[in-house]
Order: C-alpha cells, then sequence, then structure tokens
C-alpha cells in the first residue's frame, strides 16, 4: 500500500526527520521524498511516499495521529492520497485533437483516471465520445444561460463525483462556483507561451508581432484569466515562412503534450500550489 | 567575387526568373536563392549569391544596370554586398558575458566583422578591452548628460565608419538619433522571452509570475522600447527549485548564444525587416 | 492549380533561370521556390510549386514539355505533383500510439491523404481501426510464413493502390520485394536518437548507458535495419530518476511527434532523398 | 557553515530518518535534501546540504562520528565537503572556446573553483593564459614521449594540489595513471551526442550519416574511450543545408554550454558516479 503525502508548511528544521520516523514508526518505508525550501518565504514542500506493508496500517487511525502529531507540531497544510484513481471531467468545445489524445492515453491505459463523462457547449464532439463509449452532454452557453449552464456544470460534476476538471480546449469562461468548488483542480491548456499573448487569439498577435518561438501553458484555472498557476510548458520554433495557420497546426501538438503532461503531474498528486505558482515535485 | 543581393518588392509573376537572368547574361553563377513571399500583403523577399567569375564584372555598372533594370522594373528594395566586413561597435554596461563571448569569437575568427571600438556608461569592462586590444570608450550618461552623451557616441561612431552596432547587455536607452542613424542596425539582446517582460528585471517578473521557461530575445532597436524585430529567441527549462539568481545564471548562457546568433545573422546580411518583423534567410 | 516539381541534377550555371522561365511562359506563377546546392558533390536541388491560371494548362503536354526542355538539358531526376491525395497504409503491431495520433489528425482532416487500409501481424488494434471505419487486415509473420506474408502485403498495397507506407510501430522486418515496390515511399519511426541504438530495445540500451536525452529518428526504409535516410528527429530530457518504463512513456510522446511531422513532410512532398540522406525543403 | 554530504548505500528503511536526526542531534538544519532510490539494484542515493550555525561544530569529530555511526550501520559510501573551492586544472590543445567560455565565467567569479594552471599539448592557447594571468604549461605528447609527458602531468598535478582536471577540447588519450589518480574528477566533453558518433570526426560522421540533429556530451574519463559515466547532453537542429564546417559551428556553442554545466554540476557537488551513469541531484 503506497500512500503518498503532500505537506507545505512554514519552514524549520527537523521537519523531515519529524515525519519520516512518524512513518518509520508506523511500519512505512519511505519510498520517495522530494523536498523543497522557497527560502525568501520560508516555506517548506515535501511530496513523500511510504510504502506500508503491514496488515495493520489503517488510513482513518494514520490520519487522525499525523493530524495530531506532525502536523499539529509544524502547522502543516497536508494532504495523504491513496493509490486511487482520480475521477476526471473533460470539456471542450469544437477543436478535438487534445480531447483525442488524452482519450488515447486513456484507452491506453496511461491515465490514472476514470473519465466520467465529456461535456461540451457544442455538439461536435459528440462522435469521438461515442468512438470512446464515454457519456456526453452537450450544455450550450449563450450571454443569457450562463448562469443555467454553470449549474448544471456543477450537477454532472457532483453527481459523477469529479474530482477534477480538464479543460481541453474548452473555449467559455469557467464560472466563479467551479473554481470554487475546485480550486486548483481545474487544468486548462492555453496556446501561448503565458504570460505573453495572454487572452484571444494567441497564435494571431504571436504572428503579428513576429515571434521566432511559440509555446503552450498548462495552468491552474483561478478567476484570473489566465493568470493561474502554471504546471507545464513547452515551445517550438517558427519562421517568417510560417502563417497563422502553420503556427496555429504547430500549435496542436504543442497544446496535446503540454496538456497531457500537466494532466499526469496531477494525476500522481506531483503539484502543491503556493502563491499563485506550483512546486512540481520530480 | 561572391555578391550578396537582397530584395523586397510588390509580388508578382517572374521576378526570380527576370533577376536570375540578369545575373547570368553578366557571368554570375548562382550559388544560393532563397526567396519568401508574404502572402498576405503580397510582398517579395529574396536573398540571393552569385559567384561573379569574370575579371569584367564591376560593381558600379551592375549597381547601375540593377538598378535601372530589374529593380525599376519590379519596385524593389534592394541592398547588394560584396565580401566585405561589416564595422561593428560593442556598447555594453557592466555585465560582461556577451562582451567576453563576443570577443572570443571575434579573436576566433568566427565574426565577419572588425570591431574598431567598444562604449561604455562604465569603466568597468575596461580591463576587457585591453585585454583583447581594442580601444575603449567611457562615456557616462545621467539624465542631464544624455544629450550630449549622445552626441559623442554620434561623434564616434561616424569617426570609425561603424556600419552597425550590438548592445551587448548596454542598459541605457538608445537616444532617437542613433536610432535614426542606424535602422535596424543596432541589435539587442532582451533578457527575457519577448513580448513577455518587457520593460526592467524581466528574471524577477518570471520568477514571480513562476514560468517554467525563461528566454532571451535579441532585435533591432527601434524608438518603441523591447518592440522592434526579433530577430532569434531562444528558451531554457526553470522550475520551483530555481531563484532569481539562478534565473540570471541561466539566462546569461541564453543571452550570449541568441546574441551571438542575432550577430551572425546579421553579419551575413541574412535578415531583411519588414513590417517590423524580420525575414531570416536559412 | 498548384503543381509541385522536385527537382536534382548536376550543379551548373543556368538552372533556376531556365526552370522558371519554362514555368512563366506556360502562364505558371513561381509561389514557391526552395533550392540546396551540395557543394561537395556538386548536385542541385529544388522544390518548387507554381500556381496555373489559365485553363490551358494540361499536365501531359506540360510533362512532355518539361521532359524534352530542362529536364533534358540538364540531366534532372525530377517528379511532378499536382494537388492529389496520396494513399497512405498504415502498418502496425500491438502498440497503438501512433496510430491513434495518425489517424486523429486523419479524421481531424489534417492530412492530405487517403488511408485505405489498417494492417498488423497482430489483431489487437482492430477495435481501433473499427472506431475510425477503416478496413484492417491482420497478416501474421512467423519465420515460416515470412514470405506468404510478404506476397499478401504486397497484393492487399496493389488492390488498394499504395502510394506510400508508414510503419507506426510495426515491429516485423519489411521484406525486400516491398522496399523494392516503395523506395523511399516506406516511413519507418524508431524509437531511439539514430545513429544511436539501432536495433532492439533501445529505451533500455539508453537506459543502461544512462544518457541524459532520448530521442526519436523517421527514417525511410532501406535494405539496411535502421540506415535508411533520416527525415525528422527530436529528443526530450531524461535523469537517473527515470526507469526505463519512463523511458518508454516519454519515448511514446516522442515517437508520435515525429513520426507525423514526418509523414507531413512526405505527404507535402517536401523531402528529397540523395546518397542515403534527405534534403526537406522548408 | 553549509557542509555538503553525499551518500551511496544498500536502500533499507530508516536511512533519512537516520541521517536526518543525526545533523539534527548536532545542531545543523538540513536546507536541502535530494535522495534516489535505484530499484532495480536496491541502491539508496542522497546529497544533503546541512546549516551548522552552533560555534561548537567540528569537521573532524563529525567525521568520525558519521564515520561510526549511520556511515557503519547502513554500509555508506560517503562524501563531506565544506564550502572549499575545488582547484581545477584545465587541459587544452588548440581549440579555444570552451577555455575562453570557461576563463570568463572564471574572471566573472561564476565558478567556485581555483584555475592553477592550464596545460596543453601545443603552444597555440599561450596568448590566451597570459590574457587571464593564469600560468601555462606546454607538455607536448608524441607516440615516443607519452610516458614522460603522462609523468610531467601528474607531477603537475601534484605540485598545484589539483583536485579536479576539465578536458576543454584536449586532443590526446589519458593516461591510465592519471585516471587512477582522478576516479570521476576528470571531465571531458566530446562532441556528439553519446553513444552516437564516439571516438574521433564525430560532425563528420554525423554529417555523413545524415542527422537532423547534432549533440556534445560531457562525461567523466574512464579507461574505456568516450564510455565514461555521461553528466550533461544537448542538442541542436541541423539540416541539409549544413555544411561539416556549419556543424562545428554550432558544435562549439553546444560544446561550450555543455562543459560549463557539467563543470557547475561537479563543482558544486551534484554529481555521484554509480555503475557507469551519474546520479544528477537537483
Amino acid at each position: 500500500m503506497i500512500a503518498t503525502i503532500l505537506i507545505h508548511c512554514p519552514d524549520q528544521p527537523g521537519i523531515i526527520h519529524s515525519v519520516t520516523g512518524f512513518i518509520h514508526k508506523r511500519g512505512g518505508n519511505v519510498v520517495y521524498l522530494d523536498q523543497h525550501v522557497e527560502k525568501e518565504d520560508r516555506v517548506f514542500f515535501m511530496r513523500l511516499q511510504a510504502d506500508f506493508r503491514q496488515d495493520t496500517w489503517e488510513e482513518p487511525s494514520f490520519r487522525e495521529a499525523f493530524g495530531k502529531g506532525p502536523a499539529t507540531t509544524y502547522a502543516m497544510e497536508w494532504r495523504l492520497y491513496l493509490e486511487d484513481r482520480s475521477r476526471m471531467a473533460l470539456f471542450v468545445s469544437k477543436y478535438n485533437h487534445c480531447l483525442y489524445d488524452l482519450l488515447s492515453r486513456y484507452e491506453a491505459g496511461e491515465l490514472n483516471a476514470t473519465i466520467p463523462f465529456i461535456l461540451s457547449n457544442h455538439p461536435d464532439c459528440e462522435p469521438i465520445a461515442r468512438q470512446f463509449d464515454i457519456p456526453y452532454y452537450c450544455v450550450p452557453v449563450t450571454p443569457e444561460s450562463r448562469e443555467k449552464a454553470e449549474a448544471r456544470q456543477l450537477e454532472l460534476l457532483r453527481e459523477h463525483q469529479v474530482d477534477c476538471i480538464v479543460l481541453a480546449r474548452y473555449m467559455q469562461i469557467i464560472g466563479p462556483s467551479l473554481i470554487a468548488a475546485y480550486p486548483n483542480r481545474i487544468l486548462n491548456i492555453h496556446h501561448s507561451f503565458l504570460p505573453a499573448f495572454a487572452g484571444a487569439k494567441p497564435y494571431h498577435a504571436a504572428f503579428a508581432r513576429g515571434v521566432k518561438i511559440i509555446g503552450a501553458t498548462s495552468h491552474y484555472v483561478t478567476e484570473e484569466l489566465d493568470e493561474g498557476p502554471i504546471i507545464a510548458q513547452d515551445v517550438t520554433p517558427v519562421s517568417h515562412m510560417h502563417t497563422v495557420s502553420d503556427f496555429i497546426a504547430k500549435g496542436r501538438d504543442l497544446e496535446k503534450i503540454v496538456l497531457a503532461r500537466a494532466v499526469q503531474l496531477h494525476l500522481h498528486r506531483k503539484t502543491l500550489v503556493y502563491n499563485n505558482k506550483t512546486v512540481i515535485f520530480a
């Protein structure tokens, strides 16, 4: 039984020793430990995986003891995950390259997740959902229906007990109630090298500026559009020979790779958000 | 005798045929030809190199005939270069990594240029200039002395018959009279992936935003700060583990590589500016 | 009507002028021209696209005149393509990531090709073929059945009038009769940065050697295993933290991107093979 | 007082807890900890930095106690470094780009090292040594003088109390007595993406093979030529347009960046060699 623990707390001497001792005493073997100290703010971050082999290990009592023990001593914010799969909803609009990419990884068993449904504001991707035998909900969004749509989205997310949401090129703004319900659990892919070219039509803007490299950025969604904590970025060279269409085509490959990378980091509990930035454990 | 010709003009059928025919007739052999059509604006760009073996070839008569011939027919803007070395001035402040890099390439004979002098607003780099036996002029710049400094700079540039200026981490704004005198011939290195983090302290801004990749950009200097035509860009990955100092250290390597690449492109006449963007020939 | 012409021939003065003149006279407008001279062997390469607007343009007479004209004068090897889609067969074994990637691009209309069938030596990928509604032929290969299998493959390729074959992680050796029938028209993806780690189990070999970067290579298939002309390569960083399984997972992303890039270059007639190397036009 | 400890030993539960406890008890605060478990061989690796603030901390007694304590309990191979600078000798032949790069970093204070001398088998780089005011020894190597040269090299290394050697494009084979005296402390830069193109003239071989990417590799020198543990690698794209000379010019930039990166990792005690591979701590 592998347990993954994510911790952050004010930095002080003895944290690692205390946590590893706690685990040791309960029969655990630390199989992974990565820590980081943000020196400016003196904050300590740790991701630790322990293998508990004893039949006697029980999650509830561990949680309670850890909470009263090291977590209290060091004023930790902490989370404990067992080997459970996340329930991950996909939101799309009309573009299907990120959707296809995630679904083929899903089908190949590469994702530690269950995809209970795909939601879209358009009917276009429904055949793909059918191809992969996943429920598809079309929830159109108009200026008038925005609130109603958001309520319907929340209802679906709750009904399907969704843990996290992946916006696989979903071209609508996510409502505040969703962001509040899924803090640092909504992953977006923005088709630029943020903070360059935030907002709409980044490839057109990149073309107009004459950049020699374009990028894609996956980040957690916050109330500030395209301003959330960055999880992953990547870039590809372009030249004067490329048209906006070429940028878009090259960008598709970037987008799917970067989004998939961020999704994997999230599903493996390798991300920790602090100060609108991410700590990405190795 | 290799002649390099750079052309841009409105696109229309027959330009390549006409130019290559013109060269052919004058005994030239085309050894390089790269062309590009900007489809939106219907502009034609070409870089061509021809080897004129005949003893009879003369630059002035070629210039005159080409000017009256194809250049007039197709309303070309064009430039002709022979194998002459550019006279390239280096401007620096206190950071010396780009300076060292360019000077060691210069010393190794990698640059098709002569460096008549190094100019700085500080005395710090003078020992390096001495190491490489190149004249060093210290022209301090204060808010009060700005105009006088600019005049002195222009005087030195003219006196030394400078063709182009490389700002190898020169931390002062270039005055409008220099920009006017050297249009698309002043190369700057900005320590970010433009247009992200234009202006001062880009590494600090990148750190604050929590990006996963940092970059450097070399561009021609125009009146709009950090808005000139981009010549070259490159990037390197960073993570939460890196401090601002790490960003700066990694950035140094990027800056020198990107600036050197841009300098080489410029010196080999491989850049053409149009619409505040560059065409970079292969 | 856009015609694409690929040429290679001994280098000599006047080729570009002659070809562009020939096209000009027949009412064509050159919309793309990229040329390259291999200096050591003095070989000239060119890719040219011309837009023939006149209703009077006819392919057969153009072919005949070009063949007797410039092609003869300059001893050219040349090919002419109109805007027709290639008929491209996919060969796979059990891994499906490249297959999924190509099929989703196909479905999204990104490939200038028709995929008449998928062939495999295993039944595993048949459901994917069904998902995308493409015929699937399972042709098992054993040491005994090798020749018969090859004959069946050839039969299918002819029957479906296939132009080119993509080995999307097909784990069998391609027989000499197929290679002879499809010279420089069989694209393979090898899961290493060739020539490093040719042969079987390259990720295991890369892991054993302790490299810090792994790669993937797409090349045309020749009689020498993994020795054909390289079309595209890309790499991704790895570290001591990665296991062989991590290499394989990272490699999957590389493989699909690199293979797709090579397929696009091939389909857009941007590759020319000479001396077991490729010229890749921009 | 920052102490850096590098450890590797058979993996078993409790190591981190034990070591951090040991440090804690002696008044140290762990400011950095990175660990890795090689799962196949069940080997544990750790790099740890502790800040010992107490005036009572003494290196010799710490060494003794650690040696008798955790190091014995867990059968560790371990090293302890204080904030001392390495004494690093540079070996060069005729190419000067890596030399210039390292010396300019040295001059700028970027290297945590002292460079007591530069050694070469040629006199060519002596003026550069003079520029930077560093002793230069010319020790020519011929088939006959090989042994004598090696003896002279060893003599110089001992006399100058050298800790590590950087082969900054030194084109001679390093003798077995030097390798024995400096195990995993001689850094080489090989101008290819190893294991591709080991041996002489890698750029020529890469050109002949028609690769689309070239690389450089820094590794520790072992008795097997170009087979030592890899520290750092990087690559850059090339195309059919590039000649061997272009490969060499592009390679120079790669070589200096990759070598400098490896040197920094070594000087910061971030490398650990095991099984002819490196663990590179973050």
